[in-house]
């Protein structure tokens, strides 16, 4: 078993992306990063904009399986949710027209995953993510971080399992 | 001046569109109707299912504008709110990727325009749409109504001015 898992924060200003290669033994570091989309744009030209430049890191590295944080009832800001709601809907999108399998995972789940305690801190879990993937330095920024720790719980299931298609 | 302007009314389950063509005398309904989408099936193939019908409709139609209703701050059900967000995601990045401009409008002025009250109800809503088209009957269900609005009170804007590019 050896498979490449994308994880994805999704944001209207920054999403960040994180690829790892997982087998039974081990999870590596492929590639991270964040893309960045200029707030004063249209709406409509930034979600042009990450549908572009997600496809093509989905359609170059061709993960096995996408993996996002799962929606939650209560958010602070149901504005920004909704436009994040805006980003989260392109990426699915994308991923699903390249016939690649989408899932979600709860905030809770991915750190209970990583740390054992589904309310760890954003240092717990950086820290948390550099032991598993041996790096040097924890990982940053927060969108990245988040991304990172996504991959990872999802990696944990798909080499249980393997992949399949779940609803996001 | 004559422009084709679509109105559509996002939703996961059931996203209403209505197409009006507009002069300066007069508008004329050209197709309205609703895509349904399967709410037992995974986010990501309703995303897909959207991305196809409503491109396969303005594909055809090419109307000058989509027009969208505009987010706002509150929502009773926050969680429905970003599900929703992920539809008109994939609408707004379907309109743009054909090149069409988005322009999105608040309630209180869609209705404000129809009926010269900002908070009408449903039916002097429904009552206006009719008489301004000149229709046989009340337009139905909802989400054909809402997207008829939208396209009305979009009309007036683009005869007016002409169509430009807006922040959706």
């Amino acid at each position: 078993m050896d498979a490449v898992i994308c994880g994805i924060d999704p944001g209207l200003g920054a999403t960040g992306y994180a690829l790892i290669r997982a087998t039974s033994a081990d999870r590596r570091l492929v590639e991270a990063g964040v893309c960045r989309f200029d707030a004063s744009r249209p709406l409509a030209e930034r979600l042009c904009a990450i549908d572009r430049d997600l496809s093509a890191i989905l359609s170059e590295q061709r993960p096995a399986v996408v993996a996002i944080e799962q929606l939650y009832a209560h958010y602070k800001h149901p504005r920004t949710a909704i436009l994040m709601g805006h980003a989260r809907g392109v990426i699915v999108l994308a991923a699903a027209r390249l016939g690649i399998a989408v899932r979600s995972y709860s905030a809770t789940r991915i750190k209970r995953y990583l740390t054992g305690n589904g309310r760890a801190s954003k240092g717990q879990m950086q820290r948390a993510i550099q032991i598993t993937l041996g790096l040097n330095a924890l990982p940053e920024p927060a969108d990245v971080a988040d991304a990172l720790a996504i991959a990872l719980c999802c990696a944990s299931e798909v080499v249980r399992r393997g992949p399949v298609e779940v609803n996001a």
